[in-house]
Formats: C-alpha cells, sequence, structure tokens
C-alpha cells in the first residue's frame, strides 16, 4: 500500500507482501539525510525484524551497535537473529568491549536459544564467559548444554523454547498452560511426554481446539510420531522435513527423552545453504566459505582443489605435448585448441548442471540411468554436428585456401566425437560419485574439464594427425 | 526401529527418522521376488505417502498405474500428490486409456487442488475434457479456473482447499466448523474474510483455544496481514516466506478478496527448484530443463548459449591467431596453454561460485562490494603465485634445458596476472549483472570462460613475445 493510507489499530489492514512499507520507507529517509541515531533508532524498532536486520547491515559496524543499544530490547534482539550471524558477532563483541557486557547479555537472553547459541559459537573466546555470568544461572546452563552438541547435528538447530505437554493433562488443563506461556511461532503441534519426560505422542491444537474440554490429551493425541535423534545430520533433517512434510520434529536422546524442537523455518535456512554449498564443492570452493570470509579461509578451502586441478590437466598437457612437432608445422592447430576445449567443456558442465540437479530433486530413477546417458550422449552428438559444421562452413567460406578448409573439417569431426564424450561424461561423472558413495558434487567440475580437455586435444590433434599426409598435400 | 517391536495402536510409539520402516522392508520384501500386483497394492497402500510415490516410481509406467488402480483411492492419491509430476501424467494417461478415466478423476478430485492443477497442466490435451467432465461439476469448475492462473504466479501455486471464518463468528461456532471440515496439514493461522469475501485478518488456532468461547472472531484476530495478489511471481513469493518466516500466506485478488492460500511446504519445494534453476542458468542449459527432458527439449535450451559460447571464444582465439608465428618457433607453448586456461578458468568459478551464492542468500551488502573484490584479487593473485611458481620449479629441475627455464619463469608470471585477473572477473560478473537488473546467473560461466580464455592466452603469449629476444638468445 503505497497510498499513504493510514491505519487505526483494530481496522482491518491487508498489507501486500511487495509494497514498501510505510515503516521502511521512514528509515530510507532518515538514513539518506541525518546521522540522528536516536531518531534512527526509534525509527528502526519499528520495521519488521527482517527489515531491521537489512537496515542495521546497512550501517557501519560501530553505528550499527549504537543503534541497536537505542532499540527497544525485543526489537532488537528480533533484529539480531535475522542478521548475518559475522555481524551479529561483531555487535555483541562492540557491546561487551564497551562494559555493557550486561546489555549484550540481556539480549541474547531474549533470542531464542538456538539463534543465541549460533551467534555464541562465532564470538571470541574471552567475550564468552563474561556473558554467561551477566546472564540467569538456568539460562545461562541451558546455552551452555546447547553450545556443546555438534553445529551440523539435529541438536546444533533445535530449540528448547517450547512448550510440551504431559499426557494425563486435560484439555482444560492445556489451556491454562497456553494461556501463561508464549507459544513460539510455527508451532501448532505440540510434543507430548510421560514423568520421566519421555516423548510418547503430539498434539495438534486443532484437535485441542476441538476436543471436549474433559479429554486428557493421551486420548486426543497421535501416538505415532516421526523424530530425530540429537547427533542426526543436520541435512538428512532438512530432507526429511522436504520429503514427508513435517512442520516440527521433535528431537530425542538415545532413551527417547525430549530435547528440544525443530521448526520448518529453521529447515529452509538449512535447505539454502545446504544447496548453495553444493555449487561450491563442484568447483573446489570450500563449502563453508562465504562471500565475506577471509582470505585465509578461503585460500585453505580453494587451493587444495587449484592443485589437483593442475594435476589433472595432466593428460590434457600431455596430449598436446606428443604432438609438438606437428603443431611446429601447423600452429593453426594451435588456434582451434582453446575453441574445441570451452566449447566441449561448456557441453558438459550443461549436462553435468542438469544432472546433478536431478540427484538433488530426487529425480533420478535407478532404472532409467541408461535413457539418461543416451540422451545426454545424443544432445552432445547433435550440438557437436551442428556447431562443427558451421564453423568447418566458415572456414570453407572466408579462409584463405585449401588448408583452412582441411583443418575446418578435421575440426568438424574432432567436435562432434568430443562434445558427445563431454556430454556423457558430464552426466556419468556425478552418477559415479554417487553410486560409489561420494559427494556427486565434489570437484565433479574439475574431474570434468581434466577429461574434456584432454579429449578435445586428442580428437583434434589425433584427427590432423590421421590426415596428415592430406594436410601436407597441399 | 529396527528391533521388530510391533506395537499397538494405543501404545506410545516413537519413530526415529532415519530408520527403514517395518512397512518399506515388506514392499521392498515383495518387489524382489514376486510380480503378485494385488499384494503389492496392499503393501504399498500402508506406506507412507513419499516411500510410496518411490515404490511407484521404481516400477515400469504400467505396472505403477496397475497397482495404482488397485490401491485404496486416498492412499493412491496421496502417493499421486508426492510423485515426479510426468509420472503421475503418465499414470493419469495410461488410466484414461483404459477407458479408466471416471477412477483417474476421482483420484483427482482426492488430489488438494494444487497438486490436481500441476498434473493437468502436463496432460495431453485430449484427456482434459473427458476427465473434467466425469468429475463433479463444482469441482471441475474450481479445476479449470485454477489452470487459468499463470503456472509461475501466486495463484498458480495457492491452494483453494483451505478453512476461512467469517469475522462475525463466535468461537464456539468456528468449533463447529473446524469439528465438521478437516483442515489442510499445516495450517495454524485461518484467514478471516467479510460478508464480500475481503480478507479482513487472520486468527491462529491458539488464539481461538485460549479465546473465551463467547469472543467473536474479529475481536482476537490480528488486524494486520502480510498477503500476496494472485499475479506475484511464485519466486517473489518463496522469497517473502523465507525473509519474514511465514507458514501461510492468504492470496488475493486486485480488490483484495481472498482467493486461496499458500502454504509453506509447497515453498519448500520452489525454493529447491529456483536454486537448481540458477546452476543451470549459470552454464546456458535451459531452467526449465529436467534430467528426464526430451532431447528437443535439452537441445533447445543448450543449443543457443553453445553458440554464444563459440562466438564468445572469438577473442581467445583471435588472441593465439595473433601469435601464430612464434607458436611455429615455440610449440611447447601450446603445451602450456590448456594449463593456463584451466586453472584460470577454476579459480574465476570458484570465485562466481562463493559470490553467487552470497547473492542468493543474500549476504552482499552494498557498502562492502570493494572489499569482496579486493579479498578475491588476493585469493587470486596468491595461488596464482603459489601454482606458477611449483610449475616453474618443476620445470628447471626436470627440463631438458634452458629453454624451459625460461619457459618456467614466463608462465609463472603469466599464471599470476592471469589468475588474478580472473577471481576478480569471477565475483565481479555476477555483481555487475546484478546491478544492470539483470539475472546474475544467467551465462556467466559462460561469460566467465571467454575473459579467463582470453586473458589466460593473453599474458602468456604475451609474456613470451615480449621477452623473444631473451629466449631466441638459448
Amino acid at each position: 500500500m503505497t497510498d499513504g493510507r493510514h491505519h487505526s489499530e483494530d481496522e482491518p489492514f491487508v498489507e501486500v507482501a511487495e509494497t514498501v512499507s510505510v515503516e521502511d520507507e521512514h528509515v530510507a529517509d532518515l538514513m539518506s539525510h541525518t546521522i540522528d541515531i536516536l531518531a534512527l533508532a526509534t525509527a528502526v524498532t519499528k520495521q519488521k525484524a527482517a527489515d531491521a536486520a537489512d537496515t542495521l547491515e546497512d550501517l557501519p559496524d560501530d553505528e550499527a551497535a549504537e543503534v541497536i543499544e537505542l532499540m527497544e530490547d525485543q526489537s532488537a534482539a528480533d533484529a539480531l537473529a535475522e542478521m548475518e550471524v559475522p555481524l551479529a558477532v561483531t555487535i555483541i563483541e562492540d557491546l561487551s568491549e564497551d562494559s555493557r557486557t550486561k546489555y549484550a547479555s540481556t539480549l541474547l537472553a531474549l533470542l531464542a536459544p538456538d539463534d543465541a547459541v549460533s551467534i555464541i559459537r562465532g564470538l571470541d573466546v574471552e567475550y564468552i564467559e563474561p556473558l554467561f555470568v551477566s546472564m540467569p544461572v538456568g539460562y545461562a546452563r541451558k546455552l551452555r548444554q546447547l553450545c556443546d552438541y555438534k553445529e551440523e547435528s539435529a541438536a546444533g538447530i533445535m530449540t528448547t523454547d517450547f512448550v510440551s505437554l504431559f499426557k494425563e493433562m486435560t484439555i482444560t488443563e492445556v489451556v491454562e498452560v497456553l494461556r501463561e506461556k508464549e507459544l513460539p511461532e510455527h508451532v501448532q503441534d505440540l510434543p507430548v511426554i510421560d514423568k520421566s519426560d519421555k516423548l510418547v505422542g503430539v498434539v495438534s491444537l486443532r484437535a485441542l481446539l476441538i476436543g471436549l474440554s474433559e479429554a486428557t490429551v493421551s486420548e486426543i493425541m497421535e501416538h505415532k510420531v516421526a523424530a530425530v535423534h540429537s547427533d542426526t545430520d543436520r541435512e538428512q533433517v532438512a530432507r526429511e522435513f522436504d520429503r514427508y512434510g513435517y512442520e516440527m520434529l521433535p528431537v530425542v536422546d538415545a532413551s527417547d527423552r525430549l530435547l528440544g524442537i525443530i521448526t520448518v523455518d529453521d529447515v529452509i535456512d538449512i535447505i539454502e545453504e545446504e544447496q548453495t554449498e553444493d555449487v561450491q564443492k563442484t568447483v573446489g570452493a570450500g563449502a563453508g566459505e562465504a562471500v565475506y570470509s577471509g582470505v585465509g579461509e578461503k585460500l585453505k578451502g580453494r587451493m587444495p582443489w587449484l592443485l589437483v586441478s593442475a594435476v589433472m590437466m595432466l593428460p590434457a598437457t600431455y596430449v598436446v605435448l606428443g604432438f609438438e612437432s606437428m603443431i611446429k608445422e601447423f600452429a593453426l592447430l594451435a588456434v582451434f585448441m582453446p575453441l574445441i576445449a570451452a566449447l566441449a567443456g561448456n557441453a558438459g558442465h550443461q549436462a553435468l548442471a542438469v544432472t546433478l540437479r536431478g540427484i538433488v530433486l530426487d529425480e533420478v530413477r535407478p532404472d532409467r540411468i541408461f535413457p539418461l546417458i543416451r540422451r545426454e550422449l545424443v544432445v552432445g552428438l547433435v550440438t557437436g554436428t551442428a556447431i562443427g559444421s558451421i564453423v568447418a562452413l566458415l572456414l570453407w567460406l572466408f579462409g584463405n585456401g585449401a588448408l583452412e578448409t582441411r583443418l575446418g573439417l578435421i575440426f568438424a569431426c574432432a567436435m562432434i566425437v568430443s562434445m558427445g564424450i563431454s556430454t556423457l561424461t558430464g552426466a556419468a561423472i556425478p552418477l559415479v560419485m554417487k553410486r560409489i558413495g561420494a559427494d556427486p558434487a565434489q570437484a565433479s567440475a574439475i574431474f570434468l574439464i581434466m577429461i574434456t580437455d584432454a579429449v578435445a586435444f586428442s580428437t583434434l590433434l589425433g584427427f590432423a594427425w590421421l590426415t596428415l599426409q592430406w594436410m601436407q598435400g597441399i
């Protein structure tokens, strides 16, 4: 709604998602022509948490810390939760350095425990203990416990901020509990436990709502509950959510005792992260590398794969070396080498990307791998024929004589063979990696380029060598 | 639980996610040594919908259709909803061909309307009308209407199978309604409308549960509602869900009338699809291409970009052509060309992947683009120096004389420059594309290779040319 209408609290107000809200405009306005931190803090407090986080991210780090200090505690905490973790870490560290440890710990205590933990994990060790000390003892103990779980496990992403019910409670009693306790967002199913904390069921809000008030929880709950163990990998957790459409999964320990819950909104972030990680892995950038990682971390992730890639180029280099004297004679071959290598590599990449996507989206059915491979081969042969013919035709039309025409024919033949092999290889690499139990994405692009380059040079130079007398006969 | 314990319906049973269920084992067992379709159908009926869909996908298409026919209607429909759309389409078409149109339309009518529509969109035109005719008139009209919306819009993914409340209802009345109507999964917030179907609020199940039974919906509802317009792009819808952590968004028309709702589980699929599309786009495979798309469709998506890629190789080819006579003299240069091009290309790809990821995860802050670019440049220079030195050292140690040593030095210098420029380019391309309003992913890998190849060849051959007298002086 950009028409400037203002609505009082009790008047219905439908806010359609793609419009810029009045609050956002006000903030943009303030940021453009004032450095009045107090006014800005008041305005940011009124933004939605995700938008407030954006505003703070756009400020220099120290100004962001100043604004956070002046915001209402709960709004500040909400914005902190939505922010890139590294910035949130910087802000908490800034506050701690300014002897505002108490305020920093208040903010952390206002966060959902899982969000607090991901910030604490990023803090410099020296800041952590003072923060725990100035927190309420019980909450500090809870956070310490959560920090002990592995970051990539189900327990590492669960929240302990949830409401669970005892199976003996009546609906009337449940309603009393819910009137007192705030339910976290995104929760419509409540876990049910017995006296020894063991998970025994889940009950939906709908069932509670339509049930008779004297019914007990165990009468209306689902007895068959899906749950995950605390040490399950978080990627596996994300797959379970996606596959079975869960909204919430309880996390249990080895004796089925309830430890926490994972909600679908946390899982969306994981799916995004894991998928974009896959792309980085194909080219051998470290899976954990973020755009603002330090140079050292970037190097640590990438350098090994670049070295592997250098070693992997040996076959292609060796092929060219074998034909050194022929290249001396027909240096024009060296002109075609990059062209055929780039096109074969690109065609292979296309096949690789499509196949990886099929694997990620779980569409590659084991009994239909052969048709997939065959289809890619056909695509390679057809595109190779088309592009090879065009280049040969151009050389015949605009070349300086018989040598160019003959080279064009050789190029076209080499193109067909190497494009065919490249698409085949692009589709096969992730399938083979998956079959042998490796990560289909890991360094797949690097393996691909080794093969496509070696094939492209072998076929081009090989065909030229086979027809050497014909070429020399000009 | 693989210990073989069996649980009666009312005994608590926690099923931890990663184990294979008794039902799945039974199906695997049946599939391995019998072709008793009836037994299989009975067993598949007992599986979870997503697992049943998997089982059916593993069968030949005609057998899958036979099994579906013998399954309980609701289980068959649930499996159909979970299945790859092309297979579901094939099954409905098979049923229609066997004059089982009535059964096919029964299955479609049991699906959530959004799932039914995505199958209908895939059907051959001849099958659609007969299916609509054998459906209840009201339901057919609803589906027809949904089919009219654009597939990529909010309306194309919304479901019309939801419960809405009138704002004048009391909680007691709402409970009556909910006792009669099944709530769709994943719904904890119910949209509230007025007499003219206009969306005026949402009310959560929790608010209904803890509210007093004589309160009216408008007293306990949220008046400020986020919603999307029916023609909003579905990618935009997915972004809204991810950003603000919505569980459900109502879809409204231009006059704020409620048309349907979008739930978070549909959005997870969209996020997955859109992200994997991005990878395909970088190498110029069609965004919509699936692993089992036909050869024609694959060619249509890829061929144009391969042609673009051929044209884009002209600068690199031109560079090499310019140095033809020098290559005749030092054919060893042609041996190093693929090595430097592949390494520069790979380093550039790493920078590209990391930057694209940063953009997708919304981490690239406009005021911090310069540090990002600088960091990538440093990474390129460092890796170039390292790998260049190693190659130069190896050539000095194992080469056949002064020529190899000098070529090694030239190679090392060329490597440093071209790796630096490549990482810089890899980071810059998606940023520039984004700045000019283009899709940062589209064909970015193709642009990248054009630049890295041209740079790699120019620097290698350029440095060799500058030191020509030194090399000839051996």
